[in-house]
């Protein structure tokens, strides 16, 4: 009991140290273990969990437009991941290699997937024959391996857990529409259920996927003011099937070669909730993906009938929401403690006095809010809970962007921003990429994206004052 | 059109070469589709829609009886491996090892994991502190890597796709139940799902787990007569946790070892599904796990109303079963046979006749039976018709294997059935290593399992004659 109490205790502010904060969350979150191998996290129940109920919502999002479920290998030959050569120059570098398998010398080294394009392909080339075959709507959900010099849980590790769709699309035009569409599923996803606002947005090309003619982003913005990639959508042109020959028979009986896409989000979702919505008592997580949604703490449960009646309660909104009691011996004071720290949405008390007016206490984990509740409006009253809660959510988050967003509108103004403050920082840029380098040299700052809703800042570059062509937010990121 | 036609066509009898026949199905009813990694496979939308159902069916068994989801790294470090010493044995041979990571050269390698134990040990290590941390139900689903020297579609590939449950209990007598209860979940998954007869029984010394103290197996007989391991249960006493030092503070406060179970079933499923049911025509999927349970086929489409009343009917059929439609221009004698191929339960026929009639036809995969329906019938129809297709391809695979199960006495006698029949031969077993080793050498036959319905074919060992301890069935395995 006591060091129970003490591991609930036991959380840096995230005033003081934001890294060590994360890491106090994840960890006494219980949401994962590390494991010997260096950047390897195993991924703990409750961790799971959330990540499975992220999994749900999108995989339906994904069906509902014609997306299929597949599986592909998770070694690539080495002379496959050659194939396209901006692609392999993006990932030879972080890869890791089989080299022996049965107890033999490979006479090809493998490569453990970063991702799949190359696979996609491979497989596409033996499929597509025909317009009639195309488009091709793939997805799947898998783990995949970046050799990251330094790591964080969730953030950035060797192996993490994602979905990565690869699609194949007759024209130009409806390969971009795809790339987009997936883009706004992602920014729906984030938004509607994880209530994480999101800039939807271009890369510029230096940040752009290996391989890609275009990448799209969702970029998220961090309690602490640092920017998180959330989620990407590439365009790829012909080129990949240009390398692989995947070539088909069109309409017009010519031969011709597909368009494609791919686009991806991950484990890494998890992290960006956790930074977004937690607060000095641990997590905080949206309705939608939290394992457990309402957590029922019996009061005073040695008295007559209260433990009946909690779990009565229990069983009655289990039918509309995730609920779970907690009937150990641990004091409700620990238990509060406890499943705030696990993000629990809503905390029902129960205790004779409650049962007396026949209502309960609901608590909210973002505001604290104490309700009172009769037992016969839960059924109305708990959704509606979870609703604001989530709006709240947002709300919060959108705030905490808004206040933390700034426009500069010379260099000097630029470093002052990215010296005192982590934000996004819109400013205007030239298209040219000794810029945005000298930009990251001098005020630390990385573009995160060319936003969807673009604003006339000033008409010149903010770095070297010739023309702008664009607004791009910049930021320093995770 | 010519081109599909063919491809329908093109299947080798099962009579003629039951391994090409099953090469074709997979092939033709586009399961899987090869990759250029030796033994690892593509599974392509319908062969991983199989998967999915399983995979839902599954979960939900595990979650009702408290086993909870996680995901452990997919790389085991040399030395965590070796930690148990039998476990080592019996797997390092057959692993794939990473030794290059990031462009350097590795200070340990790592194997891609051929099965979890060590990683979930080392977890356990970690979190088990206390009684009250008892029991732990965890299983995780994901693909592992054994460097398997010939492959073949799902039976045996270098990467498969399974589920592996770990636990860990307080006594000897909560973990062999465990490991018991999870082998009849395995057996309720083969027999109500998947139409499916399993034996159930222990596995010989020989043919257990690398480091398990028992291991539990459902045997199916596939259709022409050899067996196919489909799920294994093990018990480990408390072997893992000594090497391991997982350590936990007993009620009594003293300091004890959990003991632990694993246990799994694989995409080797399909493959027993495949050869169970299948036939010449191709696949025949149990509607529980089949991706469309009807497919609906408009015939004279270009009659007017016909359409509009398939697109209707599917509509209405789909809010209780898994119905698609196809309106391709292809004829729909060609999707018969695609749709056969793939093992569609039901077959419904539409056209302007049945309309009149206010009816439709429904024609079962496995039987070919036609069945007249008016539209007005479906909902009571279609789930019944698809129940008594279940018990019917039960039946049939009961009878098969009924037909091919055979008693012998005598090792000569088992030889003449091993050397003329593929299938199951009860016989008595002295318990003798040796014995087992002579009938693999002599007879081609190894054993499957002691089965939990012993029988008491004589009082003497098959082979030499000394006292039985047990009756074994033996048999000829994939």
């Amino acid at each position: 009991m006591a060091e129970q109490k003490k591991m609930v205790d036991a959380i840096t502010s995230m005033d003081e140290d934001f890294a060590r904060w994360y890491t106090d969350v994840v960890k006494k979150a219980e949401l994962i273990d590390y494991s010997s191998v260096r950047g390897c996290m195993v991924i703990r129940p409750y961790g799971w969990a959330i990540w499975e109920n992220i999994q749900k919502i999108l995989d339906g999002m994904f069906k509902e437009t014609g997306h299929e479920n597949v599986a592909m290998p998770m070694f690539i030959p080495e002379s496959l991941l050659q194939k396209e050569k901006d692609h392999v120059e993006g990932f030879a570098p972080e890869v890791a290699w089989v080299t022996h398998g049965g107890g033999e010398e490979l006479s090809e080294r493998l490569c453990v997937r970063p991702t799949s394009e190359t696979l996609f392909c491979e497989h596409y080339a033996h499929i597509i024959k025909s317009y009639r075959d195309l488009p091709k709507l793939y997805n799947q959900w898998c783990s995949v391996c970046r050799w990251e010099k330094t790591t964080r849980p969730f953030l950035r590790s060797l192996e993490f857990y994602w979905q990565e769709g690869h699609t194949m699309h007759e024209t130009r035009e409806e390969a971009e529409a795809e790339t987009r569409q997936q883009l706004d599923t992602y920014a729906r996803l984030c938004e509607e259920y994880l209530a994480i606002p999101v800039l939807k947005g271009r890369k510029t090309d230096k940040e752009k996927f290996a391989g890609a003619e275009a990448t799209y982003t969702i970029e998220a913005m961090m309690h602490d003011g640092k920017a998180l990639q959330s989620g990407t959508s590439h365009f790829f042109g012909d080129g990949f099937a240009r390398a692989f020959d995947i070539q088909y028979t069109g309409r017009d009986n010519k031969l011709a070669y597909p368009f494609q896409t791919s686009w991806g989000v991950s484990t890494r979702l998890i992290g960006a909730i956790i930074m977004t919505h937690g607060d000095n008592d641990g997590l905080v997580l949206p309705p939608a993906v939290a394992p457990i949604q309402v957590i029922v703490i019996p009061v005073a449960q040695h008295k007559p009938g209260v433990l009946d009646k909690a779990r009565e309660i229990t069983a009655q909104i289990g039918k509309f929401c995730r609920a779970k009691m907690d009937d150990s011996d641990n004091s409700p004071g620990w238990k509060f403690a406890q499943y705030e720290m696990k993000g629990v949405p809503l905390r029902l008390e129960i205790g004779p006095k409650d049962m007396e007016k026949n209502q309960c206490v609901l608590v909210r984990r973002d505001t604290r809010e104490k309700i009172f509740v009769p037992l016969d409006q839960l059924e109305e009253r708990i959704p509606q809970l979870l609703e604001e809660l989530r709006q709240g959510l947002f709300q919060k988050a959108l705030e905490n962007r808004e206040r933390r967003t700034w426009a500069a509108h010379s260099l000097d103004e630029l470093k002052s921003i990215a010296d005192q403050h982590n934000g996004f920082i819109k400013a205007m840029w030239c298209g040219d990429e000794a810029c945005e380098l000298k930009l990251k040299e001098e005020a630390g700052v990385t573009s995160r994206c060319m936003p969807d809703e673009q604003e006339q800042i000033s008409d010149v570059c903010v770095c070297c004052g010739k023309p702008a062509k664009t607004m791009v937010v910049w930021g320093k990121a995770y």
